[in-house]
């Protein structure tokens, strides 16, 4: 039998998956950052389940990335996301963010 | 020889192409309508030689694609597109909306 | 603390979300079907803790869904996948496919 | 009055802007890199007035971007595109590989 806490899981990956590869290669610049950041939040709170969700892009590396148009692609690298889930009650907290080597990590926070 | 219209023609499409594949497939409801037709627009316009981009989602078809979780995917047949693309002075309107079969047509105004 | 077993549900769900995102909006067609199959699989595998993964692009639903030009773009409900994610030996299976409503319901099989 | 040739660029621009941002994003290695070049083939080709389609993904590249996983993620530097449209008879040649500063060009091919 499946927990609650193991189907909250469950699906806060799906949706920490679906946010990456729906949203990865959007053209994106410092100027254009916060209205994506809203868009993202807004699109995958409206999935099922979604308790609160916060994604951040980090200016410092659109910096690093623009290119000769002032403008790059959004990266996983590039992106923090903190994701509550509440399947039946059971919260779960989840977050996406890049580990030491630059591999944008999704983890369970305790 | 390419002229400056053939090219910013191309220009045209690439974006019409790109906005389509990045952004179709996204969770979108009545209430997050206008901040992804904003974030749409101002990601298409980083890109080269848009001049201008005015994008507006089909409330109607939002509401009649709605699922038990009240929201839809954003779809080709929901998107009306208009594009001003600049190349060198040489100006060039482009747009996307259904035809009468409902499909998503990308068109080149005179 | 979190299980084995929520681990691998979380890693689950990660890589519905991201098959799903990543590949609903391609060009597909009754002959390009089974190439696009075979590429979502491959891709998908290649995530980290994938041990198995079955993808199917039902044909009725791509024939019904052709336009004038003799193809549809993948879809939600044309996906029927089972994936089976193996986290330090606790393995966990998990599905797409729609349910009643046309919903592409991902859920874990017991 | 839009020309034959006009419109084959609009045509061909379409077909790599919705190539670049539909694929790129999906996980891919130096073993999965055929069938992926093969898929990206298969589905654009589909599309309205393509004539014919190569892609290749450069192998040394995806070496370069290699994670702790073994795999990597297509990237847009990692891309050859050569695309033959044709509108009424009007055929006209396109290309997307990377320019000397890494930025995959779209161009067209006299």
């Amino acid at each position: 039998m499946t927990t609650r806490r193991e189907k909250a899981l469950f699906e806060a990956g799906i949706k920490l998956g679906a946010l990456y590869h729906q949203f990865v290669g959007a053209p994106i610049s410092l100027q254009t950052r916060t209205t994506m950041e809203r868009a993202i939040e807004e699109s995958i709170s409206l999935q099922p389940f979604v308790h609160n969700i916060a994604v951040r892009v980090d200016e410092s590396k659109i910096a690093e990335d623009l290119n000769a148009f002032g403008y790059c692609e959004l990266a996983g690298d590039m992106l923090a996301v903190e994701l509550t889930v509440d399947v039946e009650g059971e919260v779960v907290r989840v977050a996406m963010s890049v580990d030491e080597s630059g591999y944008p990590l999704m983890r369970v926070l305790e």
